[in-house]
């Protein structure tokens, strides 16, 4: 199974990092993401040049597609062909949005009919969408999830675990990522913020 | 004020992107985090390729060097050319590592007379070095701070602007970047983390 980390130039390191490091802790599982980038190249909110590892066309294959954040999303929805070549079906994929990255999925109509969370700053954006914002790290209706505050990045991936390798290997992963000493409660509050997902609404 | 954050082949993503990232949320301040490479470029553990922001001869002039983790710090300790590049002054500078990057601050004699932090894959390398590892995800005494478990990055970061900024800074950013939701509990848990740390040993 693949996973679509899209990280558009201006990302901020912890929304695509968090999420495909403890997603890349499960490759032995079957399970492995891919940072996802319209250009070969893309440079961080902080100057970090790095390579994309597949092209946004990738998108349309991969099993699992996380929307990541950063300081110019809003520029990529406003301009459209960024988005183009991205190509979601939530009927098939698990998507997933970390903060500004709700800003993609709203414009893209995956949040209708469903709260969605966000970051304080991307807040007022996914509003004026008429997506309902939620005092909430985490959120999931069947397929779709969305997260936010940077390090809730870690409920998102925690939530593709569960839901394609199931609670063992999240549990497993969230467990070896957590700071020492502090991994029981880790892992507990990462479950709890998944549990939270509801059933797809009719 | 420059931070290093010391970036090897092999690199851990969560290690020197959660702290790099906590630290830049800083530059308004005056504090900034460099991606510091022993090569133009260094691929992580995972396969992503990033640009290097300085070389390695950056940690002479640094005013904060972070040693970050990854699968092949024990090749670069045992090669020790990698290291030839690296000048530290305790005397000067916060020097802080995380997870295996404990195994450079031991090689290079900075953890002589007090334990360390580190995660539990490098535990037998650091205490074969002679080092004391504790149960406990940071600890620093003067200007010497090491942390385990990935996600204890962000108590190394905070440990970084709370001695450069101050705590209210250092408040900011954490609760800026924990999740929704979550944002009280995370400052005190990161700020509980960091008030343990103790004043120089004579």
């Amino acid at each position: 199974m693949q996973v679509a980390v899209v990280t558009f130039d201006g990302f901020n390191e912890l929304d695509s990092f968090i999420a495909s490091a403890l997603i890349n802790r499960c490759r032995a599982g079957g399970l492995e993401a891919f940072l996802t980038t319209p250009t070969p190249r893309v440079t961080s909110m902080n100057g970090v040049e790095v390579a994309g590892q597949r092209p946004l066309e990738f998108t349309a294959e991969a099993d699992v597609v996380l929307v990541g954040s950063g300081v110019r999303t809003r520029d990529v929805v406003a301009d459209g062909r960024a988005l183009a070549a991205v190509t979601l079906d939530p009927a098939r994929q698990l998507i997933g949005s970390q903060c500004s990255g709700a800003l993609v999925l709203a414009h893209l109509g995956l949040l209708r009919g469903m709260p969605a969370c966000t970051d304080v700053t991307s807040r007022p954006f996914v509003e004026a969408l008429g997506v309902t914002v939620l005092d909430a790290p985490f959120h999931a209706e069947g397929n779709i999830a969305t997260a936010g505050g940077c390090l809730a990045s870690q409920y998102l991936a925690t939530w593709v675990i569960c839901r394609t390798l199931g609670e063992d290997a999240a549990r497993e992963v969230v467990d070896y990522v957590a700071p020492v000493g502090e991994k029981r409660q880790s892992v507990e509050r990462a479950l709890r913020a998944v549990r939270s997902a509801e059933p797809a609404r009719p």
